[in-house]
């Protein structure tokens, strides 16, 4: 259930999709790469592969596997960004699953290593033995380093996510002209692969699974004051990209002409409490962070610090660039549905921040759990239900002094976007 | 209980003080800064101050609070950084505490900005205003910005144990020459204040709450692999500080000349999970962060990451230094003993890696209750046999086959040291 009915647009962009992720056929030269070419090719028709036997010949013309998709993008300074993510970021994420189609069915571990051509089925790899004494290097130049890491099929799942949003990020930047895209958009994406739910999360978006009454966070936000220690490191290396106007400290307000010489509370990237310093020239610039909660921004411009797009942001009147602040990377949180029993009851929530301004993860759970009991179990609608009672509650009602929540508050003045998708 | 007996001399050391912080009297131009001197002048005689009433005089005599101290220092490639730290660590603690007598004692919420003179008491502080337009800022030009930011008393505290690991790190690079200290240590250090414990941790020791039955972590490791991507974030942006000789990519294992062109797994700064990438001639490099668990190291040279000292610390026969990948900023947890009832078998575990590498949090919170209950609640050498038996159980014993613990594993071959302090 997108928008909440309170205007003719909005900036909140969705889609959900059951994705077919085909094995790449001969990809001699193409590498699962970022510095792959921002084509998509998911579509390709098949060729039959020659070295395979009958059985697996008939299999080959169409061999992969399918992964669900849900996804929202909270866009802001135009919807832009987030209409083209929406409709790209799960063929990204495709394409980059595509070259794991074998490795990931395979049950043995991720080969460390690939031959050049990368054709070979998982039998053909060239496994890598365990140490590595065996090639030019002589023994006693590795004594130390002879075993290697082992990493699991999650973790290769979680760097194609990764990756993902990565050419995702990219593919705005280069069509931003071409496409009118201005702006951004934070993206909270839910791949279900082979058991497991991957939540990937940049910005401040937010999701929960609500099992058995228990609420587990499988994301979290970031924003200027929980990324405040990364972008002050940033800052503190890179001072250039303050432009001179802005100090990579943080204080607790504004600092006065007139207050130099005084002593005021401040900290620094390595600091997460405060002290006292001495007040110089260099403090009456404005700080990278300042301000408290959802009005806390990086250099005064923008209040999420993860996310697509924004390639051309500047601080208003300069030429001060924000994207080097901004990391288009997720956290990618893992829930392995195989590990419980679930119940028709049990749902994996995500919303854009309209919900979760006005409505805490509690209040979101209390919901479910009320509008759940009032449909039978197998009704299919009893989901679409849930999410559209979590938009209106947080929309609240218009009354003469505006949207007003059940509690008289203000409803939220956002954009307002709910999945719930049973578990 | 320091030292396991196995040898005549350890590289841990520990420090238990009560501490009197003495309000600094007249202390017109010297400031709560790192740029303060090194010298630490707390056993300065006071003053009387002319200003004051007449109680208040006889009061100011010594005014201030006491503070008690508890910390472990697991030293490397000596003991000397471990030794000084733990004859100066808290005397920096209490010269940065020095400043904020007044502002501790008062229980409305600390100024955000101090007068030049900071002889003043709290009542004659400059309190600044809420708004910030009453001065020479116009009011439109700040309309935004015109709130100022909650400061607590606690996060003063967490700012000044802080800033004194930083200034004791400074005082150890400057006396390393002339006091002969070379190396390194890890410093673990709980100070109880005004009711509350501040657990700062720059290493790999570790402390926990045991509070009836239930485990409470007080602090988390900082190692190579715990910092992986703020270390490749550094050298991503410094690459410099490579040398040439290494990559800030990380692989599962090292790279043969011959594996050009492959696909290897790696994963950058931005990366939690893995991907392949094709191996080029900079891959060949020796990564930044390598190895597992233990074994993991930086520039395959040290296994922590936060800590004092480490000042000379390079490369094996190379001119690339470690310090600046090296933190010497804790991590401060508090825990408010206000906030829970507390028995007599309640304790805060502080323990180096010695302890906690053969020994879980699960086994420590059963020896602490084992033991515990062998010895009258108000015993007052329960807790000292507690700590003890920790020491002995993860020292094991001395077999034809090395030191052996209960389950005939190999004992700790490391220093081992534990306090046990009832809450």
């Amino acid at each position: 259930v997108i928008n909440a009915g309170k205007s003719q647009h909005n900036e909140d962009q969705a889609c959900c999709e059951v994705v077919f992720v085909e094995r790449r056929h001969s990809s001699r030269g193409r590498l699962p790469s970022r510095e792959g070419s921002g084509e998509l090719d998911g579509v390709r028709t098949m060729h039959r592969q020659g070295h395979d036997g009958e059985g697996a010949q008939r299999e080959s013309v169409r061999k992969g596997f399918y992964f669900h998709y849900w996804a929202l993008f909270d866009g802001h300074a135009g919807s832009g960004a987030a209409v083209m993510a929406s409709k790209r970021l799960h063929l990204h994420i495709c394409e980059q699953l595509r070259d794991l189609v074998d490795i990931l069915q395979d049950p043995s571990p991720p080969p460390i290593c690939l031959p050049h051509d990368a054709r070979a089925g998982p039998a053909e790899l060239s496994r890598v033995p365990l140490t590595e004494d065996n090639g030019e290097v002589p023994n006693d130049a590795v004594p130390r380093f002879h075993l290697e890491k082992a990493v699991s099929h999650e973790s290769l799942v979680i760097g194609a996510i990764e990756n993902a949003f990565k050419l995702m990020d990219d593919q705005i930047e280069q069509e931003r002209v071409s496409q009118r895209l201005p702006g951004g958009c934070c993206a909270l994406a839910a791949v279900y692969l082979m058991g497991k739910f991957y939540v990937a999360n940049a910005g401040d978006s937010r999701a929960i699974i609500i099992r058995n009454g228990e609420i587990i966070p499988m994301s979290r936000e970031f924003t200027p004051e929980t990324e405040r220690q990364r972008l002050q490191f940033l800052a503190f290396l890179r001072p250039e990209l303050l432009g001179k106007e802005f100090t990579h400290l943080e204080f607790p307000r504004r600092i006065q002409p007139k207050e130099l010489g005084k002593k005021m509370l401040y900290r620094d990237q390595n600091m997460n409490g405060w002290a006292y310093k001495k007040i110089e020239e260099d403090d009456l610039k404005f700080p990278l962070i300042y301000g408290e909660g959802k009005k806390a921004r990086v250099m005064a411009t923008i209040g999420v610090t993860r996310g697509l797009g924004d390639h051309d942001l500047k601080v208003f009147s300069s030429n001060i660039h924000i994207k080097p602040f901004l990391s288009c990377f997720p956290e990618v949180r893992v829930y392995d549905l195989t590990q419980y029993e679930h119940c028709p009851d049990d749902v994996l929530v995500l919303g854009t921040d309209g919900l979760w301004d006005v409505t805490n993860d509690e209040e979101v759970a209390g919901v479910v759990m009320e509008v759940l009991t009032s449909y039978e179990p197998n009704d299919p609608c009893r989901y679409t239900m849930v999410a559209q009672e979590l938009v209106m509650r947080s929309r609240g009602v218009l009354k003469e002094r505006g949207w007003r929540l059940a509690n008289d508050k203000l409803g939220s003045g956002d954009d307002i976007s709910v999945f719930v998708i049973p578990l």
